[in-house]
């Protein structure tokens, strides 16, 4: 356990091997119910949010996928299956399973249809939150592919001019394999900032930058707390006159590719991840919504060509002359490095998220086991 | 012809009927031997930029066209084939022609795959310009369709914190039917601000608002000349705390699938558009390259549910409440209007334009032709 200052305020950090947070995890999941495998496989892909420092996405949020659990709106033993398909499409009904197990299930799908087609598509429906868009996008990497993944997500961002939610923060994952280059990796929410970013502003006491949110009338807003009182998340670009119509675009394809193909819930019918909100009472398909792509890229050109452009593209970009202080950077980078430093150093977790474990783990008569580094 | 004031500047704006325009373009591309069949397919393509408003990318472009032929760097007779293909995917050499004829082949490719195979994706090498995206995506709409269009472009943007211009707009298409609602038609370039905006101020001495340009330092600037003194247009996002890192992102994408995937030119090799710069004398690829896809609607859901969920999600997004004087839009809707208006009452030219037109008329033997209404 460390004491650290963060923004003026201490904080206590404990920091945990990742094998003895991965098997907390997983135990978590079984206690719920979840068979042992779909249990594993929830776990990798939630904690590779935490190794990947998407910190809002990983362990922390274990407690309100249990509280929708109880709230009988995840199915821990749900039956995944192909409703409908094409030599490259199929859609996957999540049959209410955890995001976290359907998603690969889907992935994996695509994947195969690409292996036969040169490329697979799949919209899912009937699902829930499924972690960081990236880890699945990465899936089709080994084997020569790009991935691709996105997501809807319950109402939080007005479109350009509304003054009402109607999507999601949506997000984009894109991952294409390169030579003696790692593999290029862009994962972003469509909006301007995502709403890991207010939080932590609330925790300072600051405001936040102009162009994140609006308030309830629609206006500028710097208030972090906006979005409790009738406020919204921006589209990327922020307002009309820095390309939000573009963000909206963006979170719109993500929310029609995702829900409208597979005959999920969409824009304002998205169903919250928090277990006190109720969804709409007029649902429009079912649970929420994800789309998977799979490219192989031998489907296009010989792999080994592909992969050396890509190898020359990076370096090419990375080497760039960059601001005083800065570099350029290569989508993925930053991610791929706090793996590299957390698999050795461990998960940092704040307490308040520590406490909140602990208490799921009493809840669940599940021993809170994970070890300290 | 009429005399207008735009920005305090008298302009002479001519109007002339959109046949006659069509009739004086295609002459045009004939007199620099393009058969007849391509240079109609041609000449629909550039003028739907100006029947959408779209001025930048329409007839106004034609006489550049005409100077890369000219120099060599177009070729008005190509033979365009699939040089690589999967039940779902190819890759076409456009063999230096026109991306206005060299893409609509690509899009019947990639659409000819999603009848057999469920979706089609068509990546493009040893193409030039290709018109406004949009024009390529709608091209599936008629088959129940969704429509997508991306393509790289000479190098003008600056990656977040990079001093060097590494993409070019890269712009994205996608198009979505709908039932009784009008097509969802989302057509953007991945910067926050369009070249053409900045000509725009160029021509009224105004300022750039902050966060479309930098500096060769890598400052904010509000001169809308900075891109001729080593400037750079920035990503949709503006700077680091608006998500410009997410606009390079999607600008990667774009300039990865058009080039990397199909062995074109990428990244600082992109030839430029305009005749007196040089393409760079060390070419990773041929021409600059495209990316299109297609995806078969009833290749997830039936088209009629697909549909009629469409025209719900349209409805929802267009009815939501407002900010004071403006109203939620649907992505197309601004062209949709525009072209309604402009095949009634003709294509609006400036004199500028008008006299290079004619200019062209007469170093290629051709009448100008075009009738004013």
């Amino acid at each position: 356990m460390h004491k650290i200052g963060i923004f003026g305020i201490d904080f206590y950090l404990f920091m945990y091997t990742y094998d003895s947070l991965f098997e907390f995890t997983c135990s978590i999941f079984q206690a719920m119910g979840c068979p042992e495998k779909d249990a594993t496989l929830a776990t990798d892909v939630l904690l590779s949010a935490d190794l990947r420092g998407v910190d809002s996405h990983g362990v922390a949020r274990l407690s309100g996928y249990v509280r929708l659990w109880e709230a009988g709106r995840i199915n821990a033993n749900p039956t995944i299956r192909i409703v409908h398909e094409s030599p490259s499409t199929a859609v996957v009904d999540g049959d209410g399973g955890l995001g976290l197990v359907v998603a690969p299930f889907a992935m994996q799908v695509a994947i195969q249809k690409a292996a036969q087609a040169g490329t697979g598509w799949v919209s899912v429906k009937h699902s829930n939150h499924y972690g960081i868009a990236g880890y699945h996008a990465m899936q089709a990497l080994a084997q020569d592919m790009i991935g691709m993944s996105m997501t809807n997500a319950s109402p939080l961002v007005a479109p350009t001019y509304s003054l009402k939610r109607l999507l999601g923060t949506n997000p984009i994952a894109v991952a294409i394999p390169a030579d003696k280059e790692p593999a290029f990796v862009a994962d972003f929410a469509t909006t301007t900032a995502a709403n890991g970013k207010l939080e932590i502003l609330q925790r300072k006491g600051q405001d936040a930058p102009e162009g994140w949110i609006q308030n309830k009338s629609g206006d500028v807003s710097t208030n972090p707390h906006e979005l409790s009182q009738g406020g919204a998340l921006l589209p990327l670009g922020s307002d009309r006159d820095h390309g939000s119509h573009k963000g909206y675009c963006l979170g719109s394809i993500v929310d029609i590719f995702s829900a409208v193909l597979s005959g999920a819930n969409y824009g304002p019918w998205v169903p919250p991840f928090v277990s006190f909100l109720q969804p709409p009472a007029d649902p429009v398909g079912k649970g929420i919504g994800h789309f998977f792509g799979a490219m192989r890229v031998d489907a296009f050109r010989p792999a080994d060509e592909f992969k050396a452009h890509m190898d020359n593209w990076i370096r090419t970009f990375r080497a760039a002359p960059a601001v005083e202080g800065e570099k350029v950077q290569i989508p993925g980078d930053p991610e791929r490095i706090m793996e590299a430093n957390r698999r050795v150093n461990g998960i940092p977790l704040l307490e308040p998220v520590v406490k909140d474990l602990q208490a799921t783990a009493e809840k669940l008569g599940v021993a809170f086991s994970p070890v300290e580094c």
